[in-house]
C-alpha cells in the first residue's frame, strides 16, 4: 500500500521542541508528496476526529516556539478498548495510513495499543523527565534543565545577599535526571532524588556541613514528589539554625524556546520518522545513542529500564 | 566638616542594580578621595561594627550582578533604641561622616532614625515592590517586571497547550505595580491586585468571560497576600469548568542582571549621592521624576502617598 | 463624519514593540467596532493599495514578536506629490477615514504631507536611534539598548580574556542616544558620538590613560558613522600597543523580543491612537514625558529640536 | 613521585565552560590535597613564570562566566625550543608535578612538545570550531551555537520586515560545524561551507530558488574564510534582485554563560583529568563520545581526521 496521508499528534506533558519536530515532520512530508493531519490535544483529537490539515503555511515560524500548536492531553478514555476503537476509525475514516505520535511514556503505551490494532505507528520522544530509557536524548530534556538553571541562579543571588538556605523543587516525575543535571549545573550544594534515597534529618545534616564549610547560603534542589518542600525548608531552618525558603520551580522549566540541541535532534527525529513510513517500516521508536539516530520497537522501548547516570551523582556527591 | 569617608549599605530585600549603584558609589568616591566604608547585611553591619573597605578592585565587575555583594538584611534590632545607638557608635568610631543608604521604605525610616541621631545620610530608593511613593523609578522594579514578563510568557505557552487556565503569583507585597505592569506586559486577560478590590466569584465569573470570547487558556495575574492561589485555582476549576493550574513565580523576579533602565539610574543616583554629600548637603532622598533625578528630604519622601496608575488599570481592563 | 474603518501601517527602519503597537490598536478598534487595514511594507502599501484586513484573530500572540508583521520600507516614490496622490486615492477607495502612522521622523514627514492632501492622521513613534526629540520615549529604544548591552558584555568576556582593546559599533544614524545608553549601561570605557565631537589621536590617547590606571580590557562604544572602525582598531593597535578588535553589533540591536518598557508604551500609545480617532482629534503626535502620554501636532513634533542627555555624558566622563 | 602540586592554563581562543572547568579541577584538586598554580595567558605564563595560587576563594563563583579568569593568547615563543624550554624550567623550578591544559587543536600541539621535554600533562578539549576531531564534544562549542542562533533569529525579524535577504557570517576557522549546527537550528535556508565547495553563482541560483518558493526573506549562513560577505551581499542584491544585507556575528558567540551541556562536561573532563593525575595516568587527551568521558593519548587525538556530520548537512539540504 502507498503512503499518500500521514497523521501526527502530540501527547502527554507538552515539552519544548515538539513544535520543532512538527515543523520537520511537515516540512519533509510535503517534499515528498504525503499530506500531513496534525490531531489535536493527543489522543482526544482521533476520538473525537478532530484535526488540522497542515501544510508548510500552517507550521511556518513555528520551529522556535515552545508548547505544541497541535494542543496535547493525558486522555483517559484513550485507555479503554472503546476509545481505541474510536480512534481505528478516525484514522481509517480519514484514510490515513500511518500515525507518529511524540510523547513520553504514557503516549508510547498508547501507541502499543494502536499498534496492536493494526495501526501503522512511529514513536519520537518527547519529555522533560527523560524517562524514556531507550534514548539517550528526548525533546524537550536540555531546554528544561537549561531553564531551570538560569532560574537556579537568579535565586541564589538573592539567597546569598541575605545569607539564607533555599529548597527549590523540580520537575522529573519519578526519574531524578532533570534535579541531578540541574544541580550540577548551577553549582548547587545538595540534591535529593529518588536515585538515592534521604531522609529529613539527613538533609539537615549536609545543611549544617555546607555551613561548616563556609557555605553561607546553601542549595538543594528537590525532585518532586519526594518532600513536601515547605516543611523541608521549615525544619531546616529550625534543625540547622539558618533562614531557609522554599521554591517550587514549576512552569518555567516547560516552557520558552527550544535549545539548539532540542532543535536539532527534532530535526532529525522528524525527519527519520518520515523517512521510516515511506520506505514501509514501521512500529518504530526514534531514539539517540552513541552520536546517532536510531530505532527500535516500541515495545523494545517500553521495556529498557532505568540506566541511571550515578557516575554523575557520584561525581557530585564527591565534590560537595 | 570635610568629608573623608563615607559608609555605605543596602537594606530590606535586595533587589538588581544595588550593585551597580555600589560600584558607581564607590568609582566617583574615589574619583574625589573619599573612603568608602562598606557595612554589611544592612543595619545589622551598622550594629555589629562590620564592614568591608571598598576601593575600585573590590567592586570591579559587580555591575551586572543581581543582589547585593554588602548582604542585606531586616534587622529587627535596629527598630529600638539601644540599636539605633550602637549604630551611631559604629559610625563615629569608624569617622565615617555621611551614610549612603540604599533601600526601600523600612530601609527609609531607620535613614529617619539614624538622622534625628545626628547623622548624616543620603537615601537611594530600591524595592522591586515600587511602593517608595515619592519617586517614579526605584532600583530592581523595571529588571523584575522584565523577569515576571519572561517566566509569564514562558508559562502561558505549555497552559495554552492543554487549553489551561493558570493563576500565577506576582510579589510586591502592598502594591499593586509589579502585578499590573505585569500583566499588562505579558498580555495576560485578568489582573487581581488590592488596589481595586474584588473577590473570588467576581474572578471565577471573569475567566468564564474569558472562555465565551474563544480564550481557551486565559491567565490570571495575582498580586501576593491577596488569595490563597492553590485554592483560588481550584475553585475556578470547579465553578468556570476548565482546568487551572497555580503557580507563586518568587525569588526569580528579584535575581538575574539588572535591565539597562535600572543599571543607568543607579549609577545617576549613586553618583548624585557622593556629589550632595561633597557639597554639604544631607537627609536627601534621592529620587526619578519628570525625567530627571531629584531630591527632597527623607522625611517628605515617607509622606508621599499613593499614586496608583488608575490609568493603566483603566487601559488594560478596557482592552480586556 | 462617522469614522468606521482606520488604517495602520509602519514605516522606515523596523523596530521593538511595533507588533505590540499593533496588536493593541487592533484590540481597541474592534472593541469600538472600527475596521482595520494594515497597509503593507510603509507607504508602498498605501501606494500600490496592499492591505490586509487586521482583525483580532490576525493578531494574536504578536505582541512579543520583534519586526513588524505589516512588513515596512523606505519608499522613494513615497517622496513624490504622484506617489502621496496614489496614497489618498487608496484611502480614499476603500473608505479609510482615518491613518495611524507608526515610525521614525522620515515617516512622520510623509504623514505631514497626508496632512496636507487633507489626510487624518495620528503618528506613533517608533525609532531605535531616539531621534524624535520631542519625546522621552520612542518604541525599540529600550529594547535596543538592552540588546546592545547584553551584546557588550559577551565581547568584553572574550576581549578581556586577551588582555584585548575592542571597538563597538553602535547603530543610530546621526543621534549618541544608544551609543551613550549603551556605554554607560555595560560599563565600559570610551564612548564616541556627534555630539561630542573627538578625533582618532584623543582616542587613542584616551585608550592608553585606560592602560594607565591598570584596564588591559578598553572597551570603545562608537556611535555608526563616526569613524571607519576596522580602521581606528587598527590605530589604536599600533599606537596604544594593545591587541585591538573591532566589532559591527549590527541588526540585533533591531531584532528580538520588546522590552516591558517598549511594550507598555506600546501600549498606551496604541490605545491613545484610537482614542484620539474616535473623539475626532487629528494630525497629532503621541508621545511620552514626565511620566505620561501626551500629543502635539506633527508639524510642532518635528520641529523639536536636538535635547540631548549632557547631563548622562558628563557623568560618563566624570566616572572614567 | 607522589604528586602534590599541578598546574592548569587555558591557551588559544577562549571558549565558554573554561571557567567552569577550571573551577572544578581546582575544586576536585582541594579536596584531594593537591595545591593548584594557574599559570596566566596561556604558553605565556609557563615561559614568563606567572602564575597565581587557585584556591577554592579564588575560584568561587566563576563556573557560569564566559571567557577565562586565568587569561589567554596564542603565544609564539612557545613554538620554539628555547620557549618550551624555558616552560619547562618554571614547571621544575615551581615543583608543578603534571599539567593541565585546556584549550584547542594549537594549545594540543604544545602539550605534545611539553610532552616530549618529560612534562607529565593532560589535555582537555575546548574550542567554540568544534575542530578536535577525536572527541565529539568540547567545551565552547554547544553554547556557541546557541548564541549564534539567538543572534540569527533577532536578525531575521528585522530582515522579514524589509523583505530582505541577509548573509550571516559565522566563526569555525577551518571547520563548517559551528556554521552547519547554527544554519540547522535558526531554521535558515542556505548554507555556506568548506566542506561542500560551492560558489557565488550557485549561491545566487540557490537565492532565487528561495524566492521563487516564496521565501521572500532568504537566510544565508556562511563560514568565515569562505568569501568576502559584503561582496557576496552585494552580488547577490544585484542578480537575485533582492535587498541584500551582510552581518559578521563575530566575538557574541565566543561570549556569555556556558550552556549547561558546556558546564556539565566541563566538570567532569576536569575531575577526570585530576584523577588521572592522582592514578599516575598522564599524557592524556579527555574526550566525550558514546555518551561517556573516555581518554587517549595527545598524539593519538591529534591523528584522528575529518569526521564531518553528513548527514546532518543532507538532511539540510534535502529540507531546504
Amino acid at each position: 500500500m502507498k503512503i499518500e496521508r500521514i497523521g501526527v499528534l502530540t501527547s502527554g506533558g507538552d515539552c519544548q521542541g515538539m513544535n520543532a519536530c512538527l515543523y520537520n515532520i511537515v516540512k519533509m512530508a510535503c517534499e515528498n508528496n504525503l499530506q500531513v493531519y496534525g490531531f489535536l490535544n493527543g489522543y482526544k483529537g482521533l476520538i473525537n476526529n478532530q484535526y488540522r490539515l497542515l501544510d508548510i503555511n500552517s507550521v511556518y515560524n513555528i520551529m522556535h516556539l515552545g508548547g505544541t500548536i497541535l494542543g496535547t492531553s493525558r486522555c483517559d478514555e484513550f485507555l479503554t478498548d472503546v476509545g481505541q476503537q474510536k480512534a481505528v476509525k478516525t484514522l481509517k475514516d480519514n484514510k490515513v495510513n500511518a500515525l507518529i505520535v511524540i510523547g513520553g511514556d504514557g503516549s508510547y503505551k498508547g501507541v502499543l495499543c494502536l499498534i496492536k490494532k493494526g495501526i501503522k505507528c512511529i514513536a519520537i520522544p518527547a519529555t522533560i523527565d527523560n524517562d524514556l530509557f531507550y534514548t539517550s536524548k528526548s525533546l524537550g530534556f536540555d531546554t528544561a534543565v537549561n531553564n531551570a538553571v538560569i532560574a537556579i541562579e537568579s535565586i541564589k543571588q538573592t539567597m546569598r545577599s541575605h545569607n539564607r538556605c533555599c529548597v527549590i523543587e523540580i520537575m522529573g516525575r519519578n526519574c531524578g535526571d532533570l534535579t541531578l543535571n540541574s544541580a550540577v549545573a548551577s553549582n548547587s550544594d545538595i540534591v535529593v532524588i529518588k536515585e538515592k534515597p534521604t531522609n529529613v534529618s539527613e538533609i539537615v545534616k549536609q545543611v549544617k556541613n555546607c555551613i561548616k564549610r563556609n557555605i553561607l547560603s546553601p542549595t538543594v534542589i528537590v525532585a518532586e514528589n519526594q518532600f513536601d518542600i515547605k516543611k523541608l525548608a521549615s525544619t531546616i531552618q529550625q534543625k540547622a539554625k539558618i533562614e531557609t525558603k522554599s521554591q517550587v520551580l514549576g512552569y518555567i522549566q516547560r516552557g520558552g524556546e527550544p535549545s539548539v540541541n532540542d532543535r536539532i535532534i527534532a530535526m532529525q527525529m522528524g525527519v527519520r520518522a518520515v523517512e521510516l513510513i515511506m520506505n514501509g517500516i514501521f512500529n518504530k521508536a526514534i531514539g539517540y545513542k552513541n552520536d546517532e539516530i536510531f530505532e527500535i520497537t516500541v515495545e523494545q522501548a517500553l521495556k529498557v529500564t532505568r540506566d541511571f547516570n550515578y557516575k554523575l551523582l557520584d561525581l557530585f556527591i564527591k565534590l560537595n
